[in-house]
């Protein structure tokens, strides 16, 4: 990997986080050539945890070995990237229980209190004595903040992803923080390949399990930056079962509070990772709006996002909207051409069917911007989806051409 | 366009063909800046016609006019290229109605004996002034062979598309004559934008749809480029309805001889669509056996096919048999770890779910090959499917940025 490429979407400048509940650390094991590789975050009381995970029918080790804990309560995670412990079959989960058991050992909990991750090549056996070594050393180990955790985890990411949100409730505070990684195979389900949420308050298992799943839609599960999902996407969020926030009023009033924080912290971890998708140049918002089905607004923004020609379209400059009705036909969604709409930025393109005289040169003009805006009205039903994506650009294909070898 | 590419699979000559029943005609209409971008064929008699269309549900101008006709038989065809005709509404069918009307007057024939086709940009108006004001000068103008008629209905192709076979019954000859074009925006169904097939016999109604329908699934609608599909594939079949074969044998014996030399026909014209696929260094074939289901078959053949992370592994000649996992998975396709294997080459990658010590040297040395095939055995059923996709390269984003503008 010696790629050569920084998004042009990188925040200037990044700010180191060290949340009051966890322990974290991390190193360099050995899967990658010389940049820290390893995580551990040692959690100084149990977390409740909740996880969203890949539909891929091959996912890797870590997450059958996570599905199976049994426990809704998180002491240690582990997360490695460099090596993806994916189609590694049961020799990917006998290496897992190696440094687990370790771990254990060292972090003194139980083997079902620990997390696992891995993010990197698949198919490669995962060499467990990198990270026991690891473990080892533990006790003579500095602890670090969550802005080394996220680097850590990083493959061809060219930054890290870190977030922080607070909530004043009743004069009390409650922090949500949130690293994540992800540059490439991305799409639903999930939309990132690893992201960590940590929240700083008392939630009961249905409460977390409801706040992951309700926001995870509208945000992971709506960005794609290839149509390719990975063997390994994860999505956790932990609670500090021991931080009780003395809430006067409805419970469910307090986890409508909660949930729209977390909304934000999870969508900005999203466009987070779409802005650092491998190559990017620009991105892509697809807004389908007056959709007859939640499933037909969704189908379409994402044929549209997804559409090799639409994104080389995008990377050139190229206003060739006649690719989006294109994509919207090849969905087989029956809509009426009569009633559709499509604006590109603010040019009106398509009214009700009929093509609009649009000044040509503002168009031109517009596709020159970082972020480009397709708004696609079916004008047929009441179903939206705003789906983020970005174009398919000559490094993207560099990146993906030298990945492995 | 400007794009200077030639496909590393052009062949290296070109026969003209001279169907005896076929008055062929071609034109520089005006859609096109130079070459000639108009096809128009007189049948001498009425053919029977057999057509499959895009399943688009922004199905272009002619489709829909076509589909209209309610007439099994043609007498004229008229196919431009440069404009598609597609999203224009209802004076995109009034246009082709106009030209219609002149072509139904200039033939002396009904109007629902003139199909017509077109192929090229998407949501311009198209002028039918530029098709009318060349059937005028039909009389004036000398006949053309099929290699022409190919060569006019070209868009981004960068060689015609052509093909005959003949087949020997009791000392007759039956010719089956081909052309296609189809260069992008290519995947079922339809697998082609445009191809017109032409038999030397006569056909009934019901054997020339089953001939058609037969063979379209393994031909035309098992290749793609991009995973995009065109609101104006087209395949037609036409059958010399005159031309009644004096057949001793069983009937059904000798629409099972047309129908094997005519898969030839259609698997020819389907390779050479995909071996002109837009910025093509490689060709891939997907060779998927062993699923549990036809449409298993199908959806991981695709997948892999499709998958931007594979195609640019393949264009960088990188053996990154960990995307074909991810493929795979991504389907959400329930498939057994432990009975999948893969290959590449002859290599075996994956031999019932373990991995093999593969010899990496002489698989980097295969991924030089033209031709690369990809073997995915599921080992669970008795389906297979092959599909024939291609690379994705830095000639295929050029092309793809610059068409319309």
């Amino acid at each position: 990997m010696t790629i050569k490429y920084i998004s042009p979407f990188k925040p200037k400048k990044f700010i180191e986080f060290i949340p009051k509940n966890l322990n974290i650390y991390t190193f360099h094991a050995g899967f990658k050539r010389k940049k820290n590789d390893l995580l551990i975050i040692r959690f100084k009381k149990p977390f409740r945890i909740s996880a969203v995970y890949t539909k891929s029918t091959l996912e890797a080790a870590p997450i059958k070995w996570d599905k199976n804990l049994k426990s809704d309560f998180c002491e240690v995670l582990i997360v490695n990237s460099g090596n993806a412990n994916a189609f590694t079959g049961v020799k990917g989960l006998k290496e897992i229980n190696k440094y687990i058991t370790i771990a254990a050992k060292v972090f003194k909990c139980k083997k079902n209190k620990i997390y696992v991750s891995s993010t990197g090549i698949i198919g490669e056996q995962l060499d467990s004595n990198l990270i026991i070594s690891k473990i080892k050393l533990i006790k003579k180990t500095k602890k670090t903040g969550l802005l080394n955790a996220a680097k850590a985890i990083m493959t061809t990411d060219t930054f890290p992803k870190i977030i922080k949100e607070g909530i004043n409730i009743n004069s009390h505070k409650i922090d949500i923080y949130g690293i994540a990684k992800g540059s490439g195979m991305i799409a639903p389900n999930m939309g990132t390949m690893l992201s960590y949420i940590f929240i700083d308050t008392k939630l009961n298992k249905s409460e977390i399990d409801f706040l992951l799943k309700r926001n995870v839609e509208n945000t992971f599960n709506s960005i794609t930056v290839d149509g390719d999902t990975s063997t390994n996407d994860t999505v956790m969020l932990f609670s500090s079962n021991h931080d009780n926030l003395n809430y006067k009023g409805k419970r469910s009033k307090l986890i409508d509070l909660i949930s729209k924080k977390l909304e934000k912290v999870m969508s900005n971890l999203s466009m987070q990772i779409i802005s650092d998708g491998e190559g990017i140049n620009k991105l892509i918002k697809v807004n389908v709006v007056k959709a007859k089905s939640k499933n037909q607004a969704n189908k379409i923004a994402f044929a549209i996002a997804n559409s090799i020609l639409v994104k080389s379209a995008i990377n050139g400059e190229d206003p060739n909207w006649g690719r989006l009705i294109m994509a919207i036909g090849k969905t087989l969604e029956k809509i009426d051409p009569a009633k559709l709409s499509i604006k590109i930025g603010n040019q009106k393109i398509i009214f009700k069917g009929n093509k609009k005289n649009f000044k040509t040169r503002e168009l031109i003009k517009y596709m020159k911007n970082k972020k480009i805006a397709l708004d696609i009205d079916l004008g047929v039903g009441k179903y939206n989806k705003v789906v983020w994506g970005n174009d398919l650009s000559h490094k993207y294909l560099e990146i993906n051409s030298e990945y492995s070898s």
